[in-house]
């Protein structure tokens, strides 16, 4: 359903060489000149290499989505709020008051809240995009958690809304997630990407106790268990162990990809989501940017399995992709420097090297 | 010369409070909700507990100011760029093309560049602001780099300059530096400071070579042999082993602290300034964010050993203040969602713990 090309990075040196003879020491601004090579290759992409020193790359209409689910899983007990706390918090950002309202608001993006089956329908007047794939997944410990007819149904729905978002003129995406159980559906999918036993992947999740870890560790194993001649799948594992908004993630990650645009990658659950995503296609993974380390244990695991460095490190565990908001300032800083910095000869200053 | 208060926190738990009320479990937002805290306090002294929950903190006019100085140390080849490069940095500030111009303008930071005392006099008409203590300091391993006129007209100078960005509104300060050779000095306060001897405390700058290293270490060992009966006040040891930029930013930041705004913390000259200034007047440590743990070695062992937790760790190494100046976004991100997100109350969502 996706297709996702290399990166075309015959520019790379040009770039490179533009970042050097900044006024400034080589390598001098750290991650912020990785970030920005990474950054003009994407935006460069269909611009001849000729044409690139009259480029000036740009962030435009950021949108940060963010993909609420429930989890069959959930009704076990995994996690610190019942599944209501879905639907409430669905309706706290469509009112404007969540962390993730705050920061769009602040930071300039624009938020786009997407149902993607909550147990209860969010009423139309809140202004839900709706993208129903159900009301709840099917407890993994027990079955698949969907169908594939859901998965594709996902990836469907997921495609034509960030081809939606894509016209309205944003080149960088970020997605973020609500739905109660959710870290247990991520650890759950990591373990089986990784072959880590759950007792490595399980966190604290939101916060909750030893208890509850316990607990968490033996549905998943179980569930491990239960699905383990499928799992060396990526879109088995996405059915067996994910989520309704997990797999809408993996599919609009896809879909940024193949449309060769960024895409910034939030927490602990999104990072599971794009581990699927780089399986699915691999090429994807260079159009991702890594926000931010959670502080949920296994997320700098899973950072470090695909080498990705993140850009922050505040120890957040909320979820909504506020990692991922918080990261825009860096991309425009980044940007910024590569079009509006003096090279040696425009500041005559004398080379340092 | 300065008299720096310690917080009053009678208003801590009411802070706490609101926080914890906010619509997301409890410290899921991690940093960023220690640095809430401390915003808050700050900005709220003076704003009696039953009037704060009607204040809503903000920063305002955040000014960045850029100190330059020329080091005698620098002659004997501590650096990758020769002392002309201090001035022509300089100009490269005045005219708006380096990198500390480019993530003002985009960020919101009003920008001051003051000549504390650089080897060529920046022409008038660039508009930097002088306040020259000389022309360069004496090389620390010969004798005392500044006399004691000097540190007492830094601070002079440095307090004018604060009171004056305070009048004009702004409530957030934040120092950075421009002087070949610094490196060098700020790793001779260090070992001043901690008793570690340059082996410990010296890294690649900028970007030296290895043999460049141990030219630097070498220095910094005769300078702390040459001046060991006097390095147990930290007046002494800036006096000895600084510089006429890193004596105006210890002057400015007790100036700041005086005053009981917030002052952001940049990287290893700007750390080792803070250092000293915590020595001079403990209680000014309340009112310092630390932004950003640079690529110098020694700059997290700095940090350390104050306890302090930068928020950002890009590989910078530049200085100029560019990483304060990156760290504004999460300041406002942080005042934000404390002004600004739902209650569970506000929201009906069901409390989490």
């Amino acid at each position: 359903m996706f297709s996702v090309k290399a990166l075309d990075t015959r520019s790379r040196e040009l770039i490179e060489k533009k970042i050097n003879l900044k006024t400034k020491p080589l390598g001098a601004l750290g991650e912020l000149e990785t970030l920005a090579k990474q950054l003009v290759t994407i935006f460069s992409q269909g611009i001849e290499p000729e044409q690139l020193s009259a480029f000036r790359p740009q962030i435009s209409k950021p949108t940060l989505t963010v993909f609420a689910g429930d989890h069959g899983i959930a009704a076990k007990g995994v996690s610190i709020a019942p599944s209501e706390v879905t639907a409430q918090m669905v309706a706290n950002f469509a009112s404007g008051g969540a962390a993730i309202n705050v920061f769009s608001k602040q930071l300039g993006w624009q938020l786009e809240i997407v149902d993607c089956g909550i147990l209860s329908e969010p009423d139309q007047a809140l202004g839900v995009t709706s993208q129903r794939l159900g009301s709840v997944t099917r407890s993994f410990d027990e079955c698949e958690a969907l169908t594939q007819a859901q998965e594709a149904q996902g990836f469907e729905f997921a495609k034509k809304l960030v081809h939606k978002q894509y016209q309205q003129g944003c080149n960088t995406f970020a997605f973020g997630e609500m739905g109660i159980g959710n870290t247990s559906a991520a650890s759950a999918i990591f373990s089986a990407l990784s072959g880590l036993s759950a007792e490595y992947t399980v966190g604290l999740g939101t916060g909750v106790s030893n208890e509850v870890v316990d607990k968490k560790v033996e549905l998943i194993n179980t569930a491990l268990n239960l699905h383990r001649d499928k799992l060396n799948d990526p879109h088995a594992i996405l059915r067996c162990l994910g989520g309704f908004e997990i797999c809408q993630m993996v599919g609009a990650m896809l879909a940024v990809a193949e449309l060769q645009q960024v895409i910034i990658i939030d927490g602990f659950i999104a990072t599971a989501a794009a581990l699927l995503a780089i399986r699915i296609e691999p090429n994807s993974q260079s159009y991702m940017v890594f926000a931010h380390c959670s502080s949920e244990q296994a997320h700098l695991q899973m950072l470090n399995s695909i080498n990705a460095k993140p850009l922050l490190d505040l120890g957040l565990r909320l979820g909504e992709g506020t990692g991922a908001a918080l990261s825009l300032p860096l991309l425009q800083s980044a940007l910024a420097f590569y079009n509006d910095m003096n090279s040696f000869d425009d500041a005559n200053v004398t080379k340092v090297v």
